[in-house]
């Protein structure tokens, strides 16, 4: 059996580089490709893609897995070994109930979908994309139906990304989540808007980048094992576990862009990097889910980035780098400024408490799509509505109202949202259960010490990759199940204080 | 036959996406891969060219090929469909020949050789690489024994790089060239050695990169089509023909270094850009051979790139970006420094007169030791013999010796050095005939124009890709065989001017 165990590691890590190697053809595709490698391109990241998915469901993998599950039994059920056997076996059988034919369809029509989409949104032209959206919804579905045996029918969709989640539940926690945020929304939306003009001012692209090297660096961003780049949308991307990199984007004239996304990427990147080294070339070697890895970049981006001790410390030093533009502004209008809460209509670029807010509208739309109670070329008149009765304010145009995601029309309906509620949430839980084990974290924040936070997040998250579940994973490292209660403490607090609420 | 022709276009393709992905790999290896990255990368490109070669030698490729060849026959002998599926027909034959168990073996050789010539060449030390090049001696003969009914045992590993060459044709060929440099050498080199001080200041790096940019514009190097990156040693590298990227490096206290790299790198460049779009992802979207190759690397860094028309235009630009270093330097004190010729110890640093001799005592050593006539024990005095009796110094140690070259270390013995000189005697004849057809080029090129030598190149070279045998190539674009008689004038009329022979 052991030797069994060894051909499949052996045929999973084949399959990884594969993998890794179309991973790079995308990085390279968005930072330093010229323009004329654009067409060969999608068909090597394609062609590579495809052999890395037939390779995965060679028949020969299934018959090694099923004879190695009896034997996954009788090892210690927390062993590395019978994880990875039953991590792969679920990611065979997912991968084998979809034809091949069905994931070309779906593949093509993708591509085909985010090409129009490219067109569509500057010209404010959702006619254009109707007929292929309602093309995605109808695919999303048959998709689902590839997994019978489903409560509702967004259910499978979302447990590719968020596994074990399904509708049911994601809405009894939004639901619960709501129903606290609102208040806050409203209390604080009252207040007068923050003047964050602070930020507006000339930043020099270099100067920009260097201090956000210089802080992530201090996270724990380890630059031996990995780079930052710049691209027009910011990613992080692995092609090992000893190379995990991230991109960002400057903007000149808005010092929070290029700030936080280099935290937020960091974030993604810090989990990836501190998977166990043990892992490298199996499909252990990985987040585990949307929301946990959300999770670690909204922690390292709002509850580190975008704390009162965190700038207390790296506010003098900013100050230093951008002396004409900040000299003169008080540490507390410049946390004020990152702190901005108002009702806007770009997901984006929403404050952390309105976030959730554009979240949980586009799950609901998904829902209901999917369920045919809403129909597509009713959608942009369901999104001005369920925007106004949530945000106050309505879209101007389908520009930035229900054209502004790119993923119903590059992905598929359902599942593709909800992980970032739910990376809001778990960062404040596993931010929560960190303090409890070390209450020093907080002063170390305020000393640009990160040490304690990081360790305890690679100890009790990073290191684990996919070996245990999602909820295991969560009750192992904080003590409970998922739970808002962390998250809507954490927000209470600091927009209580901000606003004296 | 149409519908077999378009299945083996279609697994050639996929073929072409390994390969390319791997080069990607490599490529990112030597630019901006983080040291971290460095284990798994090895293993992911050895996977992708073991998967690219399985794909290849494929039976079922051999079976459409062995259908396509008789329907090639058929069809006009120049069109490109005869030729995609003979050259493929070639390319096959030659894959399967190999077991794939030798193939690992010879890799996994090479790879150690490597990384103990790393070692060893710094350490001074022979010995520590002695027992490994004697394997390499081994596996070469074995190597060329897979393909019998050779003349000389050498005449398969030529065969490899400069396809349709022997020994005993390059034998000939360089004994003949032999008889011309000698006196030639011997000439220039009982004069005063040129003063190239002026090449030894102090240049900022970006600079020079800005300058051997805009040159290599000049050329017609296509940057929508490509980029220059820097790496440790200067490579030219193929995606897709829409993405053909150059690497430099740069010593701020050596203006020569990065300068004539880019021009040489950009050759290389110039004739991938150059193929013709159709072959895109066929065997055929390739050079020809190593020596022809390397002849478009020559001449647009030696032919062009250093002769006294071209700086006649570069010059006075050259002293606008670096006014401090150069602007009381003489043109002519300049080229006179660009153009030094002396008797020296490395190979890739010696200037285009004895760099030849550097070759042939590398091409005659490479013959004795597959032979059997000269062993490896004996080497480093046979390379000290050798050098002594060609270019008159002897080296002082193994370092600047025998262990300079990587080649044998890391490749095979045989075959891997002839293309050097092929290219410089290939670099006079291919200019001679362009020359002869519009001799125009060389006003255009005292006026920093390169429109119609590349013009020329592209449709007499370039265009062809892999389409035509070297010697077929040749005779098409210059009128007669491989020849040394341009080369040879080339050099009396350039360095009988210079030292006034």
């Amino acid at each position: 059996m052991e030797k069994k165990l060894q051909a499949l590691k052996h045929h999973l890590v084949e399959i990884n580089d594969l993998r890794s190697a179309a991973a790079l053809l995308h990085w390279d595709q968005s930072t330093y490709m010229p323009p004329g490698g654009a067409a060969a391109r999608g068909r090597q990241i394609a062609t590579l893609s495809r052999l890395a998915h037939e390779k995965f469901i060679d028949p020969a993998v299934g018959t090694l897995l099923e004879e190695l599950m009896p034997y996954a039994e009788q090892l210690p059920p927390d062993s590395d070994d019978a994880r990875l056997i039953q991590v792969t076996f679920k990611d065979y059988e997912r991968a084998v109930r979809v034809p091949p034919d069905f994931t070309a369809e779906l593949s093509n029509h993708q591509a085909a979908g985010y090409e129009a989409w490219i067109a569509a949104r500057p010209a404010n032209n959702f006619a254009a994309v109707r007929p292929l959206l309602e093309k995605t919804v109808e695919l999303s579905r048959q998709l689902a139906d590839f997994f019978p045996g489903y409560e509702h029918i967004a259910d499978p969709l979302i447990d590719f990304a968020d596994p074990g989640m399904t509708a049911a539940t994601i809405s009894a926690l939004f639901a619960e989540l709501r129903q606290e945020l609102v208040p806050i929304v409203k209390a604080i939306t009252e207040q007068p808007v923050a003047d964050d003009s602070c930020l507006r001012k000339h930043y020099p692209e270099d100067k920009q980048l260097a201090f956000g090297v210089q802080v992530i660096k201090r996270f724990g961003y380890d630059f031996e094992r990995g780079r930052q780049d710049k691209t027009h949308h910011p990613f992080m991307t692995k092609f090992s576990l000893g190379d995990v990199r991230i991109t960002t984007r400057v903007k000149e004239h808005d010092l929070s862009e290029a700030l936080f996304s280099t935290m937020h990427e960091s974030g993604h990147a810090l989990y990836e990097q501190g998977i166990c080294q043990d892992y490298e070339g199996t499909p252990l070697a990985s987040g585990v889910s949307a929301g946990v890895h959300e999770s670690q970049s909204r922690l390292w981006e709002n509850l580190v980035g975008r704390s009162w001790g965190f700038w207390n410390y790296f506010y003098p030093k900013l100050q230093d780098v951008f002396p004409e533009q900040l000299g003169s502004v008080p540490l507390e209008t410049f946390y004020r400024a990152i702190n901005k809460v108002e009702r806007s209509l770009i997901r984006t670029d929403a404050d952390e408490v309105t976030y959730n807010l554009h979240v949980m509208m586009r799950f609901d739309l998904e829902l209901a799509l999917l369920e045919g109670k809403l129909e597509v070329r009713d959608l942009p008149e369901a999104w001005r509505e369920r925007f106004k009765a949530d945000l106050g304010i309505v879209p101007p145009d389908d520009r930035d109202g229900v054209l502004q995601d790119v993923h119903w029309f590059a992905d598929v309906v359902g599942g593709v949202f909800q992980g970032y509620t739910i990376g809001n949430i778990l960062s404040a839980q596993f931010f929560d259960a960190a303090l409890r084990a070390h209450p020093s974290i907080r002063d170390e924040i305020s000393m640009g010490e990160f040490g304690t936070l990081h360790g305890w997040l690679k100890k009790n998250v990073y290191h684990h990759g996919r070996k245990y579940s999602v909820p295991e994973l969560i009750e192992r490292a904080t003590g409970s199940k998922l739970t808002i209660e962390p998250y809507i403490r954490y927000l209470r607090t600091k927009y209580g204080e901000l606003y004296a609420l």
